[in-house]
């Protein structure tokens, strides 16, 4: 047995989540949500239409689209977007490290009782 | 901005969650798995259905049929079954408060500046 779990940020609704830091992540590094989206196995419609529900869900922009120019466009995140990513990144980390110390601290006792039943 | 989550104990698939959980509670108290499906909107063949899945999943019975008798039958909630719901019970509380914590903790400096954005 073993504890499962998923956790987002709601903000009248799904607001923010492991899938869309995921994404940003991902333009952070490559500078092109179209890059992240086909190594993501998602249309880039699909994940923009996503970007843009965050976007509104959360009141400030995630994205900055920089239209062709030499580089032929691309995609920066926001410096508000950064902070998000770096919170959330940090409270990621340490609610799965809490979860896991919970659940083997208070599952032990009923762990042991179980192999006990069991020989 | 607030989080949210789910949390389940998984074995082989999504063995024991807060539904789950909840119908057992309702049995210890009323001693009838039919009276608890009514209150939950469930119908009775689905709550046995589900209370089958996990027995399955965990290996060990949770709830005792007592067929007919005086009292007309009923379910009445097996020790192992105890056992599991103190834990789970434990686990939930502290699993709440520790995220909502770590939540505060992480975010504190982001809702911070997101208030000074606006203002």
């Amino acid at each position: 047995m073993k504890v499962a779990y998923k956790i987002w940020l709601d903000h009248n609704g799904k607001a923010f989540g492991d899938g869309p830091h995921e994404i940003l992540k991902g333009v952070e590094k490559t500078g092109s949500l179209h890059q992240v989206a086909v190594q993501m196995g998602m249309s880039y419609s699909k994940a923009w239409k996503l970007i843009r529900e965050i976007e509104q869900r959360l009141g400030f922009p995630l994205l900055d689209r920089r239209v062709g120019g030499q580089s032929g466009g691309g995609s920066q995140v926001t410096l508000q977007a950064k902070e998000l990513m770096v919170c959330y990144g940090r409270f990621q980390r340490e609610a799965k490290g809490a979860i896991e110390r919970i659940y083997r601290k208070q599952f032990a006792s009923f762990a042991q009782s179980q192999e006990r039943k069991k020989t």
